[in-house]
C-alpha cells in the first residue's frame, strides 16, 4: 500500500465522526419524493449534494431541473490524461416513512442505536452516497485523485426514476465515462462483501382472448364454442415443459450458458434452498431442471404469469361462459437476451399454438434488457481487490434477479456498463420503519471505495 | 275426437277475444319481483290468479306467504279415483321492464299489433299460464275433467325461487301428483312444436391455488417457487383432452349414452353449426369429437371456466408473482350424473394432478343434479299427441342446456318429474324490451292443452 493511500485512510479514520453527523445531516432533510409536499425538502437536499460536490472542489457543479426532481451534477478532471472516467451514480431522494407508529426513533430524527444509525435513507442511499463522496474527500485532502469523475444524483429513483431517460439522453456529454458506479445496493452479510455483475431484463406483455361475441350463458351455450379462459390456461399451461423450461421457440438462443466458475461463484452466495423457502413461505421451491435456486433467479430467464382475468370473480357463483380472458405474462431476461426478440418469439408461439376457435391480441409494455458487467474489467478487478483489501476475502460476484431502471437505460443510451454494489446489508428495512445503517459496515465501506480509487488508477 | 273435445275446443274458440282481454289484465299488474315498490303489485297479482283458480271452480285456493312472495295454491279432485294428478306450475311475477325507453308501446299497457300482444310477462309467463287456465275453463264448462290438478304458482321464479325450495319441502301433500307441467317455455318456431325432455344439471365450484406466503416481487424471486396462476392455468388445461373431452376420473360413468333415436331426434332441431355461429358469434364452434352441437349442448356434460383470477389485472404492467390464483368452474350434467360425485371426481383429479409445490383448496357452490322425463311415459305422450293433433306433425323432443330451479327441486324433493312445454317462440324478447306473445300461437296452445288433458284421462 503507497504512504498516500495511507493517509487517505488515516483521514476517513480520523474523521470518521464529522462523516457521520454530515450523514446525520443529509438524513434530517425529508427528501420524500413521491409526495408533492415535501417539494422544499427534495430542492433542500439537491442543493445540499450540490454543495458537498462543491466542498470536494467538483467543478460544473448544477443543480439541472427535470420534470419532477432536479438531478445533480458534477465533474472533476484529474490532469493525466490517461485516467479512467468513472460516472458516480447516486439519488437523494427517499421512501415516505410511513408507517410512522412502527419507528422506534422518528424517521428524519437520526439516532444512533448501539453499532447501527436509524433514520429514513439511512441505507438507501443517503449513507452510500455518502460513503462515495467521503472516500473522494479523504483522497483529496491527502493526495491527488487520479480519476476522473462524473456524477449523476437523481432525485427520482423511489418512483421509478421517470425523468432520467430524458436526462441522459440529453445529457450524452456531461455523463460520458467508462463505468457507472453505482452503490445503491449492498454486501450479504457483515463478513461477506459482494458485487452484483448482473441484472435481468423484462419483457412484459398481456394477452388477450376473445371468443363469443358477448358474454353466454354457459348452460345454453356449454359445449358450442371454445371458452377463452380454457383456451388462455391451455397456452399458458404449454409455455412451460414438464422440466420447468420456457418453450417460446428460440427463448433461450441468446442465454449466455453459466460456465463453472460462474457456478461455484453464485454456489458461494448464501441463497440456498433453505434461505429461499423461508423468505418466500412456499411451500416447495420450484424451477427450471438442473439448476440451483441461486442460479434461476440470477443467470436463467423466467416466464412468469403476473395477472389473470376472465368472467366472474366475485363471491358465490354466477354462470357465465366469458367471452374474454386476459394475461398478463413477463419474462426476466439474461445476458444477451434482448425483448424485442422475446416479443417475436411469444408471437411466434402463439400464432402456432392458439387455436382457430378464439381471435387473440398480444399487447407489449415497457421492458428492459438485461444488463451485465464483465467481472474481468479493470474496474471490477480494482473493486474486488479493494474488497480483499479491507475484509480479507474475495467479494462474491452476485447476479440479481430484478431491474434497475438507470443501470439498463446507461447500458442502453451509452453503452456504459454499471458497477453495482453498496455497503447496504438485508436486514437494513429498506422501505420500511426503523431503516437502518451498520456504522462498522458503513466505515469499511468508505475504506473500501478508497483503495477502489487507488486501485483504478494504478 | 270426442264429442265433448269438440265442445271444449269451440268453447275456446269463442271466447278467445275475452280470454285475451283477461291476459290484459293480468299483463297490466306491474308484479316485477325484484324491486320492493312493486311489493302491493305482487301481491294484487297473487290475488289475481287465486280469483281466477276460485272461477274455475278450484278447491283448497290459497295465497301462501313465504319469506318475499306468495305462492298461490289449489287443487282439483275428480270423481274418478284412477285419474291421474298433474301438478300445474307457473309464475305470475315478471322481469323489470327497464330499458324503458326502448319499447314501442308501454310495458305495461298490453297493446295489440297484428299478430302479437305486447307487454312484459306477455310471453314469459303470464300468457303460458293463462293457456292453461283457460283449457281447463274451456273443459270445466263444457264436459268433465278427468284428472286430478294440483297448482303451484310462484312469483320469485324470476329472482331465482329462493322461497320455493322450502315451500316445496313444507307443503308435500298438497303438491303431490305423477308429474309437473310447466309451461314455461317455448316451441322452436311457429311451425315447430316442442316438448323439452330434459334439463342439465349443475356443479360449481371455487378452486383455489396458494404459492408464497405474500406477493413477491417477479425479479427477486422469479425461478424460485411455481408460480400459481401458472399450476392454476396447467390444471385447468388438463381437465380436457385434445377431443374435448373432459378428463375428471369417472365423468362419463354415469353418462347415458344416446341412442340412435335420440340423435336422430336431435337431428331434427333447427339447431344447426350455422345457427350456434350466428348466435355466439364466435369465430369457430368447438366441443367434444363425434358429437353435434345440438348434441353437445342437450346431451353431453360439460366442463367450463366461469371466472379467473390472479395477481395484477388493471392498466398497464405489474411485475407481481401472484400468491394465489382462482378459478370458478362448473360442469353442466347430463342424466344420470349427479353434483356430488363431480366433486369427488375433481377432488380426486386435483389430488393426482396438483404439484407439492403449492396448497389449493376447493370449495363447493350450490349445484343441481339434471333432470329428465321419460319420453315414454303417458303424459309426454298425450302431449306429444294433442301438439300432432294441432300441428299436425310431432313435437321435436328438445334437450336443454340450462337447469331450472323448480324442475330440479320437484325431482329432488317429490321425485316429480317435469313435462317442460309451453308456446313462447325464440324471438318473443323475453327479459328484454318490447316483449311480445304471437297470438296464433298461444290460441294453437289452449288446444293444445285441452287435447292433452283429454289425451290424459283417456
Amino acid at each position: 500500500m503507497s504512504g498516500n493511500r495511507t493517509a487517505a485512510l488515516a483521514y476517513a479514520q480520523n474523521h470518521q465522526e464529522r462523516f457521520l453527523e454530515e450523514l446525520k445531516a443529509l438524513i434530517k432533510i425529508p427528501s420524500v419524493s413521491t409526495q408533492p409536499q415535501f417539494a422544499a425538502q427534495m430542492n433542500a437536499a439537491a442543493a445540499w449534494v450540490a454543495e458537498q460536490l462543491r466542498a470536494l472542489g467538483m467543478s460544473q457543479v448544477a443543480i439541472c431541473p427535470t420534470e419532477r426532481h432536479p438531478v445533480v451534477c458534477g465533474e472533476y478532471r484529474c490532469p493525466d490524461s490517461h485516467a479512467p472516467t468513472l460516472l458516480v451514480y447516486g439519488h437523494y431522494d427517499v421512501q415516505p416513512p410511513d408507517p410512522l407508529e412502527l419507528w422506534q426513533s422518528p424517521p428524519f430524527e437520526p439516532t444512533v442505536n448501539g453499532d447501527y444509525l436509524y433514520g429514513r435513507g439511512a441505507s438507501d442511499m443517503k449513507g452510500q452516497l455518502l460513503a462515495g463522496l467521503k472516500a473522494i474527500e479523504s483522497i483529496l485532502k491527502t493526495d491527488r485523485l487520479n480519476v476522473n469523475l462524473r456524477f449523476l444524483v437523481e432525485g427520482e429513483e423511489e418512483i421509478g426514476s421517470p425523468s432520467l431517460q430524458k436526462f441522459i439522453s440529453e445529457n450524452r456529454e456531461r455523463l460520458q465515462a467508462d463505468v457507472a458506479l453505482n452503490l445503491d445496493s449492498g454486501i450479504l452479510a457483515p463478513h461477506v462483501p459482494a458485487i452484483t455483475i448482473s441484472l435481468r431484463g423484462l419483457a412484459y406483455f398481456e394477452l388477450r382472448v376473445y371468443g363469443a361475441a358477448s358474454d353466454l350463458h354457459s348452460g345454453t351455450f356449454g359445449g358450442v364454442v371454445h371458452n377463452p379462459a380454457q383456451v388462455l390456461c391451455e397456452l399458458i399451461a404449454a409455455m412451460h415443459d414438464a422440466q420447468g423450461r420456457v418453450t417460446l421457440p428460440g427463448f433461450y438462443n441468446r442465454v449466455r450458458p453459466l460456465s463453472e466458475a460462474e457456478r461455484a461463484e453464485i454456489a458461494r452466495l448464501p441463497l440456498d434452498e433453505a434461505y429461499f423457502l423461508q423468505v418466500t413461505g412456499a411451500p416447495a421451491l420450484f424451477g427450471e431442471e438442473g439448476y440451483t435456486p441461486a442460479e434461476r433467479v440470477g443467470a436463467r430467464p423466467t416466464l412468469e404469469v403476473n395477472g389473470l382475468y376472465s368472467g366472474y370473480i366475485g363471491e358465490g357463483s354466477k354462470t357465465v361462459l366469458p367471452a374474454y380472458a386476459m394475461a398478463k405474462i413477463s419474462c426476466r431476461l439474461v445476458p444477451d437476451q434482448d425483448p424485442a426478440d422475446v416479443y417475436l418469439q411469444l408471437l411466434d408461439y402463439l400464432q402456432t399454438h392458439a387455436p382457430r376457435t378464439v381471435r387473440w391480441e398480444l399487447i407489449q409494455h415497457a421492458g428492459s434488457p438485461p444488463a451485465m458487467i464483465e467481472p474481468d474489467r479493470p474496474e471490477v478487478i480494482a473493486l474486488s481487490q479493494a474488497m480483499e483489501q479491507v475484509w480479507g476475502k474475495k467479494p462474491a460476484f452476485k447476479r440479481e434477479g430484478g431491474s434497475i431502471p438507470v443501470v439498463a437505460q446507461l447500458q442502453q443510451l451509452l453503452g456504459m456498463p454499471t458497477i453495482l454494489s453498496g455497503f447496504g446489508l438485508p436486514d437494513d428495512n429498506l422501505h420500511a420503519p426503523n431503516e437502518r445503517l451498520h456504522l462498522p459496515t458503513w466505515r469499511r465501506g468508505i475504506e473500501t471505495l478508497i483503495h477502489f480509487f487507488y486501485n483504478l488508477a494504478a
